[in-house]
């Protein structure tokens, strides 16, 4: 169980999502309300595109509410578009290479949730992946091998259908080694441009997901909050618990959705896994 | 905010007491109940007594609950006596220098607790060190300062005496600070023979502090319970929070009160701050 | 690039052989002399047995120089088998589980080279492991992997005949992918009961081995210096590099053999990959 | 024995210095050419200017040269004016706390060399800070307590005074303990307007420390290589060891003198030690 943000907009200082708000990101790694677990104390990691097409990435085995480096990064570093998690493992090592997101070229991906009995599946989750891509990957996590198999299944061409490919994908295989609710899953991709974000689980009992009502809406209900009048037209932010209890701030993503933040009009369409 | 354990006995495996209990050290660390904070996770200590005078440590800024190595050692190192600390930093920097147990020569010292308005005394503390100590002096927390004011105050001749007299020494400079309840503390230290256990705060209402039942006594209450016959007849535990709700297993240390477990009889008596 | 050790022989503290050498583990660490690289500061490990079955395993990223929980392992653990490994990443991160040595069961495997052109190669031997073993499979390096292959090989029933169809294995697949010289490596596994050692390589100059003298040769020979005398006449070490310059201490383990460190007679055998 | 790199100039990404180039910080890490050390691995730094007043910093206990977040940053984080720093440690322990830069307000503050027999002098330092200073420091070396002295010697009135008497003080005081040599430095402060930077010593062989050619003259006697055309009229870099070998780019501040980067012209002067 784990717990993260995405950002679209202006530029804004990472630490305005990750650390300023009644319920940021680092008071969700000690108080998780929505989650499984309160506790997300098994590493985090920022992912943020700046000037170039590649993004940084910043991971670490601490826990966020005590790490001075992410203090200061989100503090000093100002992102038109960035992602932050706060891990739980569910099993696997507390190392870098576990934490969230994963990157591949200008793709980020990160992930809340699990394959189910993973141990028993791994060996052919990975030989689904793409022969050309298997030495990339360098964690042991269910998370970044659905990532990759989103990447094999055509990621870079077309986002949603990659990620449905993968979904029935991993409960195909599931279903074949006798597996209840293989996939359970709120997971976010971005190119730098779109933010792409699916709640799914197979049992339909996702895990929470939230996003940001349009800001020019949010502007005019709240003329008199100055934070809010800062936003940018077009600022979007899809969260794992809301940042703070504004009424009409946050709209919850309906179970087996698929939100895309984009330039020009936003998505939200039903997700339904695909299988070959 | 912390939570720790000390024993005495027969060797025994540390992971006994620190992993293998319904109510563990590991649990406490994501789930006091007693305590000022729910979660311990900014690092943790192990000090161990083997065959020679000097005791082994191992410190951590990890949290301990998914600490590899610290699992690695509970298993496999046995100690007739040991310390064992969860942190959670009250300001000072996750480092291993900040983690309990602190040791100098053959003594050992954790604390839970704090000294109220730290950056105001904390020069006047450093300065009541003894000067020939103070560069033995490597973490930056108020605990380790208590440490070394309990050895300024002749805690390797007398204890008792020394921690009184640190109490006294830290509360007077509180009120010459005008700072209201200056100390809040329960603390243990060794030299490997005996463990030394006090409990007090200023406005005495100090944190919570346990010690088990004499093992003759609770091998003869529960005859069917195999862990329990196996401890020897010396075997005792000082702890933050009962390891488990067996009844009769473990009594509060009263307000105010310091304990000592050695060879021969144990004592429980009246801790009285002294002043100079 | 790396740098290991491994002793059998009657208990003495870890530190005797890591630390209070002139040339010990920790000063190879900082200035090795005979291998490709002379600093070794990714990480470290430790593997020990002690009362029980399996061993111990301590295990970090930090450089073994300055790391001062190793110091205290190493000062307060005895052990009568251990190995101890200091790494030079050859492109995989560090991290603990990309630490040597590993361990299966009451196995350890530690290995210095490399697999050539790991990357290429990756998805192949993966492929070769035993299906139930794959998921315990933690780190990312081609040395974990070595293991892996090992056990599939039959490790636990023939220790040498299974180090050999690895070699055999690794050169053959190379040789398909087209790779010059795919296999380096001094390589030590044990059971807790015999140490089996190999330098070997497909280029035939193979990273540098030796192993000392029978020890009741080396006290005769040394009948004034205390700390041989105190050795017991079944201790043997094996080391990448000799740690001191005492004549006639250290033999080198010739080009392509094997040694078996054993109760009773060790040996020494030419090591010949195999082939299916 | 420490390494370290101040540039100044128009923003540009800090692994233009920190990593590429021939010899660069990095390379320094594992092989510095002019220092006491060959390895300078016991954790590095950064501290960077960017829009606001205040320096962001990232500091670890890692070696610089394997650190991914380290190479993230460098490569997506340009400013103006930064400090890098790469530790080998005299004996105070790798933390973050310990390692270079320190901050203060809107300075930086890093150092190479050392305070000779620094436990017995510590108490003493410590207590010529101003007392309302004392509970900022936060590691336990040398080098932050120079700092500290620094600042209580007027260092946001006049930088190089306050140097100066700080120096001068060391001395007296070693002078007053019977120690030889009491101060080695090379040392850097920044306000994030000018950098300054001292090399001196109480024996007269201090640290190594050149100060890059003017850009302008460097770009007229180099039309040719790219790399130099891009830099701004004003940049400027103060480096331990030269990172390459182009002849007429790198200058020695000679012994006992300070220099001044500066908007306008720079200056360099001997540095004198004050005594009060």
């Amino acid at each position: 169980m784990c717990r993260w943000l995405a950002y679209s907009g202006d530029p804004i200082p990472i630490e305005s999502l990750v650390f300023r708000r009644k319920h940021s990101l680092i008071d969700q790694s000690l108080h998780a309300q929505l989650g499984a677990t309160t506790t997300n104390g098994d590493g985090f990691g920022l992912g943020w595109y700046g000037d170039g097409d590649d993004p940084g990435i910043y991971r670490s085995v601490h826990p966020a509410w005590n790490d001075r480096n992410l203090r200061e990064l989100a503090a000093h570093v100002s992102s038109r578009l960035f992602f932050a998690h706060i891990r739980a493992s569910t099993g696997t090592p507390v190392q870098e290479t576990n934490s969230h997101p994963f990157r591949f070229g200008r793709w980020l991906f990160m992930h809340n949730g699990l394959v189910r009995e993973f141990p028993r599946v791994k060996r052919d989750l990975l030989l689904a992946v793409d022969p050309a891509l298997i030495s990339s990957i360098e964690g042991s996590t269910d998370s970044e091998l659905l990532f990759y198999l989103t990447l094999t299944f055509g990621l870079e061409d077309d986002p949603v259908a990659a990620l449905e490919r993968m979904a029935g994908f991993v409960e195909e295989l599931g279903e074949r080694h006798g597996i209840e609710h293989p996939l359970q899953m709120s997971v976010a991709v971005t190119d730098g441009e779109r933010i792409i974000a699916a709640r799914y689980s197979s049992e339909g009992q996702s895990r929470s997901l939230f996003f940001s009502t349009d800001a020019r809406a949010l502007k005019q209900l709240y003329p008199d909050i100055e934070e809010l009048q800062q936003l940018s037209d077009e600022a979007r932010a899809i969260v794992s618990e809301p940042l703070g209890d504004l009424p009409g701030a946050w709209n919850v993503v309906p179970e087996s959705h698929i939100g895309i933040v984009q330039p020009g009009q936003d998505e939200l369409r039903p997700f339904n896994p695909r299988r070959e």
